[in-house]
């Protein structure tokens, strides 16, 4: 038989709406501000390795079985350590059996959302957030209304307004998704009055709060307030990660609600459980080294920080405000209203800066125009200080803007680049 | 504030209709028959240690980015060894490109069974075949129709009738889904002229082939016929797994179609990646030891299949037909006609005896009533022999079978567990 042409016939059988097929991945930019990377320097590698062989010979026989013979919530050592961990700010309501671990909060929001979601349901987000959040509530047929932020967070005031007019309008929205804690893409963190002035209107309204506290862990000040959870488990889904704090190629997320809740999205987790081997090495890594690793993480990503802020401030003077974010691995800069940084995006992406518009991390594509989302974990400091050099040449030439300073070091850089 | 009651309030806000809670995990059986669990004593502890060490020494940086940094197809080592271990059995026509690594064969058939059907669809699957291919297309809407089988797999000319009423009706099913090679649950290997044939009428009719190939590295023959999607790549999508040959707790699978379908099911998979030191340490194990480790199982699968056969020839004699698996790690029972499995099962599972009873793995809850899948790799060689001897008593006890032998050899067990 000779070798067959690699095609499929059948393509007129695929359900509607069939997906697009994805591009072929074609490698990273240069200056690469996108994504939740994080910083290959400080991946623990002796110590994984260590907690492999450690753990592998204490409990590697189990590997044998679906779910370690321990049921499909997830490896117990890595339950214990999250109850551990989270129970520092939710006043130790968990028990190890009240999370179950997903491949990653990305599994968290899918089955949260299927859960809750049927088309034309309306969903409450705060107006600038994670994309994917958006998507997966688009993608299940959602309405979303964006809820303002202010620098504290969510502005309880107007969130107040939303539910008044749609409860008058007779609509009950499935959730109130936020992400309280290093606030994606905006860096705050919302304050205990905030948080418990949210609950009152939650319960109020009865729309449940669907909490993502996927930065929590890389918080700069180590004391922030308890969690939604914490402080009313029977009105809030808590969703949260490791992929920030130690890898995002490790697929290790949780979910924490009452049984109701998390007993039907484990019925509809249907991955026959989360690898074993992640689940098991990083629960013990972290049981060992959580503290010591998260010092490291955060000391590592305010030094990052603040090269991205000195570049920010020389390379575009007061034209660009930067939110500083109270942790994580991204800063949102805002530009002058009359600046749409999708102007120039194509012409960075050439230039081998990639960077988030604010439209695509906002509940309105025609929202948040002349902001910017820029991740620092990943690349090193030169980088991100030539990066942010070559996207302010880039911004300049489209818009004229930034005038002051920059124009002579962007010429400056132009002419490092021919030698 | 007061510790809150660990429920949940807002239930009334589930999407229709939502799945009730999972029970909690209650442990398994003394004699646990079911299930694709492996053996304990066969996990290559040290060897995954190692391969941890030495994969995490060479590439535990890129575990700071998403997917390793390469793309979302899955960790390029492992997509290696895979396109080279398939190549043997599909005359090399794979690249590491057209392979996806999925979490598990399990979210292969999800992806599949979510691009192909819509409710109101018809697929045909094997009369018996794995309980989750028929649960996931039955919870999409798919209308099943079994395609009957012999002790050679798939009846092509049963096929072809059904085929042909189909398309009488103006029906085109979505997809013809078939385990060729250690048929689960009845154990047979499709020949390779039987494979011709299958692909001849996928063609003919314009029905794609849904092949899964997660037994084929654990076939007593070292030589299985060529895999469908070697023979016709344009007309089938491959998936397999690791689960079986390796460890069902790692979810390491793969999918392989033309990139029309491989590029869709990527577009789909929308858990961020598979978990990326599961697929690190599998693909650093396999590379080393594929062929030893194989060897080492198929080894132990057949020394635990020949004491399952030879108690159940002592337990059940003349009453009990197994159908000899030619690999994996279950076998089929056939008992008399007249015999329900199912009357006895609940007893069966009091006494500690767990199995599948045939119309739990068939296309109707009314066929396959006289048959039983044991699976054999998790319960060691002693715990086999019980566990039959057990099943026989309880059989006895509830239909009056088996007459011969067992008999005497239940009074007997029945003494021994009074002392």
């Amino acid at each position: 038989m000779e070798r067959a042409e690699n095609s499929f016939a059948y393509c007129n059988l695929l359900a509607a709406p069939a997906p697009q097929p994805e591009e072929r991945f074609a490698g990273y930019p240069r200056y690469n501000f996108v994504g939740g990377h994080n910083d290959p320097a400080r991946i623990p590698i002796e110590q994984l390795a260590t907690a492999a062989t450690s753990v592998l010979n204490r409990e590697g026989q189990s590997l044998a079985m679906y779910n370690l013979g321990r049921g499909s919530l997830g490896y117990p050592g890595l339950r214990e350590f999250v109850a551990k961990k989270l129970n520092k700010r939710m006043q130790g309501v968990l028990s190890a059996d009240d999370i179950l671990i997903t491949s990653g909060s990305s599994q968290g929001l899918d089955l949260v959302n299927r859960l809750f979601v049927s088309p034309g349901d309306t969903v409450l987000i705060e107006e600038f957030s994670y994309q994917g959040a958006f998507n997966k509530a688009r993608s299940l047929g959602a309405k979303i209304v964006g809820i303002p932020l202010d620098r504290e967070g969510i502005r309880i005031d107007r969130l107040e307004e939303i539910l008044r007019d749609l409860s008058a309008r007779g609509v009950t929205p499935k959730y109130i998704y936020t992400i309280p804690t290093v606030q994606n893409p905006t860096g705050t963190v919302l304050s205990l009055e905030r948080r418990v002035r949210l609950i009152e209107l939650s319960k109020q309204f009865g729309v449940p709060i669907f909490e993502d506290e996927c930065y929590t862990d890389l918080v700069w000040n180590l004391n922030p307030p308890p969690t939604l959870y914490g402080l009313a488990p029977s009105q809030v889904v808590h969703i949260g990660s490791f992929s920030k704090s130690l890898a995002p190629a490790l697929r290790i997320g949780y979910a924490v609600a009452g049984w109701e809740i998390l007993g039907r999205l484990l019925s509809m987790k249907s991955d026959g459980g989360t690898g074993a081997l992640d689940q098991m090495i990083v629960a013990e890594f972290l049981t060992k080294h959580f503290d010591d690793h998260m010092a490291t993480m955060t000391g590592s990503l305010q030094r990052k920080l603040e090269v991205l802020t000195e570049a920010v401030a020389r390379e575009f003077g007061t034209t660009v405000e930067i939110w500083h974010p109270e942790g994580g691995i991204f800063a949102w800069l805002q530009f002058p209203d009359h600046i749409d940084v999708r102007t120039f995006a194509a012409e960075a992406l050439a230039a081998g800066v990639a960077f988030n518009a604010g439209p695509d991390w906002s509940w309105s594509t025609e929202h948040g125009q002349n902001f910017m989302r820029l991740c620092f974990a990943l690349p090193d400091e030169h980088t991100i200080d030539e990066g942010v050099a070559e996207l302010a040449r880039v911004c300049f030439e489209r818009t004229g803007m930034p005038v002051h300073g920059s124009n002579q070091r962007r010429q400056q850089t132009a002419g490092r680049k021919q030698k």
